[in-house]
């Protein structure tokens, strides 16, 4: 069943955030974005979804100014993927809907995140319980859990065996 | 392009979520629900989606254990749907994803949402200021804010111009 993108009869804030991003795959893309991965191939072999669907969530969290385009490499053109500080706000969101998810998983979860300043593990509204603030995603350490697959078969996953600060670019070739 | 519900490549507990709530429609049934709606033709009536996409959302919602059926009415028999203490979970997750959608509206929010204790509004992570605790959908109170369309044209919008209890049924009729 065809069902439109936009829920043109629902006024509120939540219809309109999900008409953004609440597409298939979108907010895993995002996920993705606060786990430092920037680039297309590396979304593709994270995510494991058609292309063509990858370029059109690309397009379209651009267009919508959740992510930003810089370019890496002039010739030929290269260009990664980048949250924009609307982007970089949805990290409440993410962080409630992992914490959610919790509740659906056998093996506790893949990733533990934490409070960089303090090492800190988050509450589970995403705040600090020792320095009672809520944390910024800049903010935020995370680390493999009990859920962690142990041996990846793709480049991120591997690199996310390792901690790794939300937000700085994942794969060492992304650093230059 | 078809894409399946679940997103097998991804172990994580977001994804996890997403393959329960992550379906079109789905968040906003289950916002009507924190909003005190019940039954079918209250969501029908709100939402304004065809009559098959809200039976499959309500069933699947149901068999993943976020909505539970209760019988109010034997003959004929009917049926309302509430949501267990797994969906009364979600809260955060709506909540989060109201206060970005913010970001994307000109008119300020349709509902703004209270500590039913103190009167104080809730904070950007569903937090009262005032009492510094973290409140649970129970304790909720919304009332209608500057977005709140002035004419309503269906019962549950109506309801809601006068401020109401999270979860608490919602129109007179289901108060029996």
């Amino acid at each position: 069943m065809a069902l439109g993108k936009d829920y043109a009869t629902q006024a509120c804030c939540i219809a309109r955030a999900l008409e953004v991003v609440g597409e298939r795959w979108s907010l895993l893309v995002v996920r993705d974005a606060f786990y430092g991965v920037r680039r297309y191939n590396d979304f593709l072999g994270h995510l494991g979804i058609p292309r063509a669907v990858l370029a059109t969530r690309l397009q379209s969290l651009t267009q919508a100014g959740v992510l930003e385009k810089h370019s890496y490499q002039e010739s030929p053109p290269r260009e990664e993927y980048l949250l924009t500080e609307l982007g970089r706000e949805l990290w409440p969101t993410l962080r409630a809907l992992s914490v959610w998810g919790q509740n659906l998983i056998d093996n506790g979860p893949v990733y533990i995140f934490s409070h960089l300043d303090c090492g800190t593990d988050l509450g589970e509204y995403g705040e600090c319980p020792r320095c009672a603030i809520a944390v910024p995603a800049q903010d935020v350490q995370m680390r493999p859990g009990p859920g962690t697959p142990g041996n990846p078969d793709n480049p991120v996953s591997r690199a996310l065996l390792s901690p790794h600060r939300l937000l700085e670019p994942l794969l060492n070739d992304q650093q230059a």
